[in-house]
C-alpha cells in the first residue's frame, strides 16, 4: 500500500518545549499513519536550520539531535517560503514558536499554498487586520490554518466554538480560567475551604514549582489570558481590535512594574500583599472566593479580563491545581453552559493539539 | 460561485425530536455552506417516505410538512440502498432513528459507498461483530461513519477520544454520569447539601418534567448507560463484546420487573424507597454522597456501570440539572483528568452533533 500513500511536507519551527515533544509525537504518527507519508523536509530552532536543498526527506526521530549538531544559520523568513513553496508535495508548517515576526508572516506562507498548524497566539490575537488577513488567505479547500493549542491547549476549546458556530448555533457567552499560572495561584492564595497562603508567598511556591513564566510578571499582567479572550471572541464572530481593546486587570503592582528583573519584584511583592489580603476579605464577607477570569459576552460584545468573585460551589471556584475551565453559554444549551476542563499547559498536550491539527488537515488534503 | 460548488445528496431517516431538529438546522446550513450544495434527496419517517425517482432535489423548508402530506409508503431498507447508491452524488445517510434494524445495516449501506452520521447507539454498542464490519467498510476517503451524538449529544465526546487515541495519547480511565435521566434524579434525591426528597417522589417528578423515557425502567436499567461505556471503551481500544458483557446494576426492583406498563411501575415503587434510603444513608455516615456512573478502566479492561460514592466536592458530586460529565484520564493529563460537562440530551445538541458530523464529511469530501 505504501505506493499509494499520499505525500505531505512537514516543517517545523521551534524546538523547544512544545517543539521538541512535538517532533517526538510527528515520529510516532509518522510510523503508524496509514494514509499519507509525512515527511520532514524542515526543522529549525532560533539559532539553527536543517534542510536539504533537493526536499530530501530528514529523519524525524533523529532530527533534533542533527539539527543541534549539524544545523546551519537559519534561513529569512522569505527564504524558508520559497523554499517550502518549491517543495514537491503539499506543504505544512507547524510554527511551535511564540513569535510575533513568524506570526505575521503566516498570510504569506497561506498565500503560496502552505498550510499552518500552531500554538502560537501572536496571529490570533494581534491586530484584528492580520487575523483577516490570515483567514481571507484560506480556502476550504486549502490551505488551511488550525491552532487549536492557541487556547487551552490541547483541550477542544477552538475546535468547539467553530463547531457550535458553523452549525448555527448562537455562542451568548464565554468565560473561566484560562491561564494555568493564575489558576494554581488563586486556588492556593483563596482556596474554597481553610484559609490560604499570602499572595506573594504563593506566588513564590508558583515560580519555584515551574508554574510561573521566567517572569511571572508575564503571567500577572493578564495579557497572555487577554490574548485567549480575543481569540475565542473572534471565532464568536466579534471584531475585537486588539487584546488590549478591553479592559484587562494587571495583577502587577503599578509601583512594580519598572523593576528591572523577576527577583527583584518577587522580593518587593509583599509590601503589597495587603492589597490582595484586602479583595480576599471582601469576597469572603460576601461568601465567596476571589478567582482571575477572563470572559466575553457575545450579546453585548463586552470583553473582560480580571478578579472575579464566585460562589464557592462555582465550578471555576472549584478548580483544583493549574487546571483551566472554558464554559460556552450558548442558545442551544440553555441556561447550562458546555463546559471543558482540564490542562491548559504544557509540552506533551499543547504538542498533542498541534498534531490534532495536523491530522484534521491531512484528512481533507 | 455556485457552478463550482460540490452537489452531496442528504438521506435524512427519522423525523421525530431529533430528526425534525436535524432537518430544520440543514435548512439552515444549506443556506450557509459555501462549497457544498446540500440536496436533500430522501426523508422518511417510521411510515412515510419522499423521495424523487430521479433524485430532484426535495425543498427541506418543507420537506417535514410535505412527508406527512405526501409521503409514500417506505420502501424496504435494501430498496432505499439501491435507491441511494444510484444518486448522481456523493451520498450521506443522516440515521435520526434509535433503530436496531437500520443500525444493522449500516455495513451495507458503507459498502455500497453511502456515508453514515447519526446519534443512533445501537450500532456502536450492540455486537462486536456489528462494530468490526461497519468500521473495515469505510476508508479515509470515505465513506465515512461519523457518530459523536451517540455519546453526550452534541458534547465533543466522540471526536475528542478519537482525538486523543488517533494523537497517540494512552487513555487509561473513562469515566462520569451519562445520563441526564439519572443526572437529576440523583441530584434530587442525594444532594450534596440538603436532604433531597424521597426516591420514588424524585422518579415521579422526573418523568412528569419529561427527563424520562415514556417508560422510566428505559432509564432505570442502566443499558443506555452501558451503550455509552461500550462505544467509548471501544473507541479507546477495548474489544468490549456488547453492552452486557461486563456488570450494570440495574436500578429497577426485581420484583417489578414484570409489571406490564409504566404508571402501575411507579405506583409501586415507594414499596422499595427504603432501599435506596440505605444506600443514601451508608454514604452519608461515610460523608459521600451516592450517584450512578459508568466507568471503563482501560489499562484493566474493566467497565462497570451503577452506584459510586463521591466526596461531596468532586464534579461528578457537584452535577446540577439534567447535565452530564465525562472525564477521561490519560497518560498525557496526568493526575488530573480532560473534563467535559453539559446537557447530553434533547433535540437541539443532539442533532446538532449530527450536523457538525455532516460538516466533517463534506470538508473530507
Amino acid at each position: 500500500m505504501t505506493s499509494t500513500k499520499k505525500e505531505v511536507c512537514i516543517a517545523v519551527i521551534g524546538a523547544g518545549g512544545v517543539g521538541s515533544v512535538f517532533v517526538e509525537q510527528l515520529a510516532w504518527l509518522a510510523k503508524n499513519e496509514k494514509t499519507t507519508r509525512l515527511k520532514l523536509c524542515y526543522i529549525a530552532d532560533i539559532d539553527r536550520a536543517l534542510y536539504h536543498d533537493d526536499y530530501s526527506e530528514l529523519d524525524i526521530g533523529s532530527a533534533l539531535e542533527t539539527l543541534q549538531k549539524q544545523g546551519r544559520d537559519p534561513p529569512s523568513l522569505d527564504k524558508i517560503i520559497d523554499y517550502l513553496s518549491g517543495a514537491p508535495h503539499k506543504t505544512i508548517v507547524a510554527d511551535n514558536t511564540s513569535s510575533q515576526a513568524i506570526a505575521s508572516a503566516y498570510p504569506s506562507f497561506l498565500r503560496r499554498g502552505i498550510s499552518i498548524i500552531t500554538p502560537n497566539k501572536k496571529a490570533f490575537s494581534g491586530d484584528y487586520k492580520l487575523w483577516r488577513e490570515i483567514f481571507d488567505a484560506t480556502t476550504p479547500i486549502g490551505p488551511f490554518v488550525y491552532h487549536e493549542s492557541s487556547v487551552g491547549a490541547g483541550m477542544p476549546i477552538i475546535s468547539t466554538i467553530n463547531d457550535l458556530v458553523n452549525t448555527g448555533d448562537e455562542v451568548t457567552r464565554i468565560e473561566g480560567v484560562f491561564s494555568g499560572t493564575l489558576s494554581v495561584l488563586f486556588n492556593s492564595f483563596a482556596p474554597t475551604s481553610g484559609n490560604g497562603g499570602t499572595w506573594s508567598a504563593e506566588a513564590v511556591k508558583a515560580k519555584d514549582l515551574g508554574y510561573t513564566e521566567p517572569d511571572p510578571r508575564d503571567d500577572l499582567n493578564g495579557l497572555d489570558v487577554a490574548r485567549k479572550i480575543t481569540i475565542l471572541g473572534r471565532l464568536a464572530g466579534l471584531s475585537i481590535e486588539s487584546p488590549t481593546a478591553f479592559p484587562v486587570q494587571s495583577l502587577i503592582p503599578q509601583e512594580l512594574e519598572g523593576i528591572p528583573n523577576a527577583s527583584e519584584f518577587l522580593k518587593r511583592l509583599p509590601e503589597f500583599d495587603s492589597v490582595m489580603e484586602e479583595h480576599k476579605k471582601v469576597a469572603e464577607e460576601a461568601g465567596k472566593v476571589i478567582r482571575y477570569i477572563g470572559s466575553v459576552d457575545v450579546t453585548t460584545g463586552q470583553a473582560k479580563v480580571g478578579l472575579e468573585l464566585f460562589e464557592p460551589t462555582h465550578p471555576i471556584a472549584m478548580l483544583q491545581g493549574s487546571d483551566n475551565i472554558i464554559s460556552f453559554y450558548t442558545k442551544r444549551y440553555g441556561k447550562m453552559p458546555l463546559t471543558i476542563r482540564g490542562a491548559g499547559a504544557g509540552g506533551q498536550v499543547t504538542a498533542m493539539g498541534v498534531l490534532g491539527d495536523l491530522l484534521k488537515i491531512i484528512s481533507q488534503m
